[in-house]
């Protein structure tokens, strides 16, 4: 790390004049750390005279959010521009251009989403996307089915499994998604109110666990496509007309039904919080609405994009066999379920909570949002083998949110 | 490859001489190339004054029995030999020692087993071994429970997954086990007569090629543990005391079932070789009924360790969840009965054969023989939730063998 130090709103114009030739010498510049995730800083750098703008990402060495004791393999933006890479070119341009990675700084240097927001922000205020369904399913459909085995040449496909492993970041996951928020302790936290419900309810549920412990061992075991690894609405960038992923660091060869399960997991909870919550009333009604659409065509459309881009891009000769494709996609569902359920307890009570559930305002609403979160949660894990549509989901929903 | 000439009996001595020191200055030497294999040349030398003797293992670049029109990775005696090493250590000796890997030769200097005899050719005798079940289950609850995620801490699993990605060998597998037996043409052979028979009950039947294709997705993805991966008779040296395991170059990160299944299935077929043969008519029932007993313990012998070593070894706090490791283990179970029937298809109809079946004799019986192995493999990968004990196999095994 000799030639690593922290930048700042004034060092990072000097340095990015010196790595890439994108502002013109007579630029005015304006800058701000705009960062607020948890494990980097972000400046977006823009010239003033013409509006032109770039956004350079420093990876830190350590958990943002939770300070220097939480060290952090620094060189996991090079995981990431690498992966930015190869989906811009999977997707014709759904994830930002990146201009240049640097080992030494461990920056990268890439293209500014200016005129997009932040999708989970955009849901908060009770915003929709009329492009949002068509656009994230194409990206999934791409970046994992054409990843996988089923697609790729095996053994370049090995060799992508091997660059991509991805140890600290998987740690992450396997700590606060898949095991914490089924036992009591560690970093969980929630709401007083909470503490008995969760104990009650997820942590003494003896088939609840056996089944966390099973999506666990997918999680860590299944190599099946190149996931983002962390494909939730603050990883999305979104406006009326466009959808980008941003934000792939915990990207890594595993089950497909990771990243389809935490998209599908944090709109429901979009959803909850909306149906439950007291602001934004007068958008409630058809916000809600097209939030349940939203849910089910994501899983639906999805699901048949996988269907129909099979035949066409499948090159495996026992894939091709007659009922495969079926079985494929069917198990690919089932554990985008399990994965949903997982991803919205561990937003409830975990270390990571979303600010749809955590801002809603009034306390009996939010209590309730969050209670029907988890058995919403619960019973997506458990019973997974049932919600292999969107309309499953929907039907859910109608059942708890009354 | 500026240093790699192939060794013959002749140069292999003073080669030998020059990296280890092994043998005396005096000694009087004896060198047989003795490799029976596929893939390698292997020289055993010994020094016939005191009866000291080791092995000489090179790699060849191209499959042996092929000829040069097959090329293969030269450097895959290196996984061979750190897997060595590994599996030493986790054993307690159950692998040969190895005393030095060359990179340069493609070379390793091993252990000479002179007392033990490869146990393929000991079963076609009608020999058995009294101490087998025992010391292979040892071997593979080692091997294989310790090497993975419920036991080893994930980031240091993580990086042998990395360091064992064994791209050419894991291609041989998936095309020779689970792709080319389930189609016709490429590299399968078989007498003329079986044919008709294998295009009728293999090739054309839709419900067995959707479930092969479920097992060569779950060979290729779930990178469970550090697999033998090649874990037939023919790789295992015994004597009436001890078992030994050979030949690890197919190792890599993979289904716990394969190294399982392999095993079982090499088993099944010497029974069948056995109960259809005219060979050693005396020696028939006594070795039949010992290869019925043997196949049942090594899977409930096998089963019941995994369950015991479990309690003691496994860390992680999800795989410690009630009913998690039965889950685990019934779930190993099954696809080993699926792993066994690709095995057993591949070794009547595909490019690899077993002398236990191709030699014998009378036609009529070989007819028979292969013809029952291709049916009950076929029921094995079909319905192999039914097998899951090793009462399932000898039901089965009584079933078709009359």
């Amino acid at each position: 790390m000799k030639n690593y130090y922290e930048l700042d709103t004034e060092s990072v114009m000097d340095y990015v004049n010196s790595k890439v030739d994108f502002f013109p010498k007579d630029s005015k510049f304006e800058c701000s750390e705009i960062g607020d995730g948890n494990l980097n800083l972000v400046f977006r750098i823009k010239d003033t005279n013409n509006g032109k703008s770039l956004i350079v990402k420093q990876s830190l060495p350590y958990v943002r959010a939770a300070g220097e004791d939480w060290p952090l393999d620094i060189g996991r933006g090079e995981i990431e521009s690498r992966i930015l890479d190869l989906e811009y070119k999977l997707t014709d341009g759904l994830v930002p251009r990146v201009y240049l990675y640097d080992g030494d700084m461990c920056c990268m240097i890439m293209e500014d989403l200016y005129d997009y927001k932040i999708m989970r922000y955009g849901l908060i205020e009770r915003e929709t996307y009329p492009n949002f369904v068509e656009q994230i399913s194409d990206f999934m459909v791409k970046t994992l089915l054409l990843t996988s085995d089923v697609v790729m040449e095996h053994k370049e496909k090995k060799d992508l499994v091997k660059n991509f492993i991805n140890p600290e970041l998987c740690e992450i996951t396997e700590d606060l998604v898949y095991t914490e928020p089924f036992n009591t302790g560690a970093r969980n936290h929630m709401e007083e109110n909470l503490v008995d419900f969760h104990r009650k309810h997820i942590v003494d549920d003896p088939v609840l666990a056996m089944e966390a412990a099973r999506l666990k061992f997918d999680f860590m075991n299944n190599a099946q496509a190149l996931l983002h690894g962390d494909l939730h609405t603050g990883s999305i960038f979104v406006n009326q007309d466009h959808t980008r992923v941003i934000d792939p660091e915990f990207a890594f060869y595993g089950p497909i039904a990771y990243d389809i399960g935490a998209l599908v997991a944090n709109l429901i909870m979009s959803y909850i919080s909306a149906f439950y919550g007291t602001e934004h009333p007068e958008r409630k009604e058809d916000f809600c609405n097209w939030m349940l659409k939203t849910i089910k065509d994501t899983v639906d459309v999805t699901k048949s994009k996988f269907l129909s881009e099979w035949d066409d891009a499948v090159t495996d000769l026992m894939a091709k066999k007659a009922g495969f494709k079926e079985y494929w996609t069917r198990d690919v569902f089932v554990n985008t379920a399990g994965v949903s359920g997982c991803e919205m307890i561990r937003r409830t009570v975990g270390f990571a909570h979303v600010k749809d559930l955590d801002a809603m305002e009034n306390d009996e609403a939010r209590y309730k949002a969050k209670t029907t979160n988890l058995l919403m949660a619960k019973e997506l894990i458990i019973n997974r083998t049932d919600y292999i549509d969107g309309q499953g989901y929907l039907d859910l929903i109608a059942k708890y949110c009354q």
